[in-house]
């Protein structure tokens, strides 16, 4: 069974279409670029992820708040992030094919290329020029990477370039009706400012004492030149970030504390720790002191999941001064060393930011399974999503063995129960190894079958997803058996 | 304590601000327009509104599914729907102050001025004749009428007006890099196009049959020229859609079931049934056959919550048309009349669709309470939010008597437990009364407090929200009483 990973990954993708998981945004109309639709079982998945992390970062920590703010925000604030100045990519011009590209991809492409004819030495000299060029943003020199190595525009053919230039990421629209003096505003490229614009706000009306977290899950959107991935990389995506305030001088503490307890959070599905790693930002951003990234090992290789960030007072500051409002926080607490309140100061912030559609993606690729059953009678096979039970999208799957005596009634009957508490799905038709099959391929931890005992003594048989082993039960029982299984307490406790 | 209704809502919007429910969106920068953020208790709140709402309709529903579309779709869609064309505002500009109104809202402010000042007669014939232009699209009769009434620009005070023209509700931006051809793409006005588009695709692989629905919760934005009524009207808002897919002829019987299941659910939150109303649309929008609103008393009066629209086949119809793509289904039974399959159609459409944030402001409304305390010694008073204990952003505090004796870590002990399964909130500071005030301010149904009898015998005080009325309870109780009230299973079953 082993396979490609490039086969794995387009085995996956096509899996997460056809159950249900995800779609070509606007299919009917041949799609749009880096959009994607979450259908029926993806909405389940997505929405379980989300509860998942609310209840470990919010729920489970009575200094962590969460708040929902708009996507929409004063446009000043990108000013003061640094966004309307810095948000950008390099982008070159074909003057022939008139198309724009990373230049950066082009050069990167052209590196893979050498490396893929065994020009190891090339391609090694061509990434330490371009991450050079890239780190002083040194424009002109990235053009000169592109002539020297000769990269012809895939469409025209030809090397008649244009100039590097930066292209802002941030989406812009017009709000407003008087179309004279109409404000451009900006669709948010991270959830981030939403919370440290509503700092104050929150840590007053929630009297939250530092050290203190707000959290918060969102639409975040970028224009990138190059979607790629499937959804690794979207045009519109959703962020779940929180951002946690210190006293200045304890951020490497929490930092370290923070950096443990995400990956513990990963961890806590069940997830093969190897497939995790570590990776630490040696180029930091301006606003940063410490960085690291959580990588999963996806089947085109290890991809940062999740960043915990030490983005100093940064922000905090940076919007004291645009907006002229004080950001300060005033502590009370004595420090040892003084013997007196530490007072007035702009705290210190750790972020922890998660890509909620990479944990999407993650989740589906780390469930997925397609296993081989045959023994030496027959050949069989089935694909199974091995999710966490909590993240299944359905929790139990009813099934009357035939479609008369009753027996659609009586699961049914057993399904009005279950239901108030857990999402159920009903199914009569085709056989019951079929429906199995169905079950097992969007993650279903249990599939319950009612027949014609169960209207003489009210058991049904149980089949579970991951051993495919079957167990008598008594109806009333499914309620604890599914409810200890699903419990949020399995990953939170 | 009567207080009139202006005076009620100005206390829940400040009371909203005061503890976290709602504050200004970019508050810092002095706010944006008709844009909002959810605090800390505002978040929970809606998102246990969502789960009310998701759970009623997808979990309770076994032809129910819910999905998650992007917020950006193929522009084409919005042409196939109607709204690239339609959908709009009759707007006007003073010439003088070069500031831009909507028509109908400069009559609707005279008509209102009208019936201050006693002329019923005027007001009434004017809001006919306003009724009838808006009918007929007249633009150049409802500037006659602004002519003929002599409405002045409240700025310049000149009534230098241009003609009235149709101003589009939809924001737009630029999708790709390619700046020559980027693509205009506008921000979804309605969630409801994303389960249109999709309804093959779910419809297939979820094998769904008819009649089947398909549920959605997501942001949508208009440009409202007039953003007004705090959250009632913003500019970025959330919707809660559901689209019931039926078959030709049956519209009308599944219009009346979902018109009186949404009026339940609303309902089942304990609201006094006197407080909606049914409205009947009279003039249908161009794509329904039938339309009610779901309308709730605010302060300002009855205003629509709900609307539940019969929207015929329009929109596959459209979708059919613009698209190039079937939209059809292929229904396998029998027609008792011919003998045959009912065979290809293209799906009947009902429509229930609120918005989340109008019952966001609602259920606050509907909750605030100042309540009057006093006796014949003493005057008091408490602001009360009498949330349903599902919707309550926090389930239940836990305060330590004293801050000493080993009362704070027994309360985290008992916290710690809850927290698994519940919001809970940990307070230390001040006198017990006054975290009671606190915790009802924000509606949290029960407080617990931690004395040193809780360190003998492991019994605890529970206070109830609204009755105040205190009983003691064992520690290990807590768990069981807290779950009992805040089941859902309270408001599906």
């Amino acid at each position: 069974m082993s396979k490609s990973t490039d086969e794995l990954f387009k085995n996956v993708i096509s899996h997460a279409k056809e159950y249900g998981f995800v779609f070509p945004s606007s299919e009917i109309y041949d799609g749009l670029s880096a959009v994607y639709d979450y259908g029926q079982n993806g909405a389940e998945l997505k929405n379980n992820i989300k509860t998942y992390w609310w209840k470990a970062m919010v729920q489970m920590n009575d200094n962590i708040v969460g708040i929902d703010s708009a996507i929409f925000m004063h446009p000043k604030i990108w000013k003061a992030s640094g966004h309307v100045d810095g948000f950008s990519d390099p982008m070159i011009d074909n003057k022939d094919s008139k198309k724009r590209y990373r230049a950066d991809q082009l050069l990167e492409d052209k590196i893979d290329r050498y490396s893929k004819d065994g020009k190891t030495d090339k391609a090694e000299k061509l990434q330490n020029d371009m991450d050079e060029a890239l780190k002083a943003e040194d424009l002109p020199r990235l053009k000169e990477l592109i002539l020297e190595h000769e990269i012809a525009d895939p469409i025209s053919g030809t090397r008649n370039w244009t100039d590097v230039r930066q292209f802002n990421l941030m989406f812009s629209t017009q709000m407003g009706a008087v179309a004279d003096d109409a404000d451009t505003i900006y669709l948010r490229p991270e959830t981030a400012q939403g919370i440290f614009v509503n700092y104050l706000n929150v840590q007053k009306s929630g009297r939250m004492k530092i050290p203190f977290g707000i959290a918060q899950i969102g639409k975040a959107f970028r224009n990138e030149v190059i979607a790629r991935q499937f959804i690794i990389r979207m045009r519109e995506f959703e962020q779940m970030e929180m951002q946690f305030f210190v006293r200045p001088g304890t951020q490497k503490e929490w930092f370290d504390q923070w950096k443990a307890a995400r990956l513990k959070w990963h961890l806590a599905l069940g997830t093969d720790a190897a497939k995790y790693r570590y990776h630490e930002h040696t180029k930091l951003a301006h606003y940063a002191d410490a960085a690291y990234d959580i990588e999963f090992e996806f089947p085109f290789g290890f991809k940062e999941v999740e960043g915990i960030h030490s983005r100093t007072n940064f922000d905090l500051s940076q919007h004291q001064e645009f907006s002229g409002k004080k950001m300060q926080y005033f502590d009370p607490e004595v420090d040892p060393e003084t013997g007196k309140p530490y007072g007035n100061y702009i705290p210190y912030v750790i972020e922890t930011s998660i890509g909620l559609d990479r944990m999407f993606l993650l989740t589906m690729i780390n469930a997925y399974e397609e296993e081989d059953l045959s023994t030496e009678d027959k050949q069989d096979s089935r694909t199974v999503l091995r999710l966490h039970p909590c993240l299944a999208p359905v929790k139990a799957a009813i099934f009357p063995l035939t479609k008369k005596d009753g027996l659609p009634e009586k699961a049914r009957e057993i399904m009005d129960k279950l239901k108030l508490d857990f999402n159920i799905q009903y199914e009569e038709k085709d056989a019951i190894g079929k429906r199995y099959r169905r079950q097992d391929a969007i993650g279903t931890p249990f599939c319950i079958t009612v027949d014609h005992q169960t209207l003489e003594d009210n058991t049904v048989t149980i089949r579970h997803r991951d051993s495919m082993a079957q167990e008598r039960v008594a109806a009333d029982q499914l309620d604890k058996i599914i409810g200890d299984l699903v419990s949020w307490r399995n990953v939170l406790a």
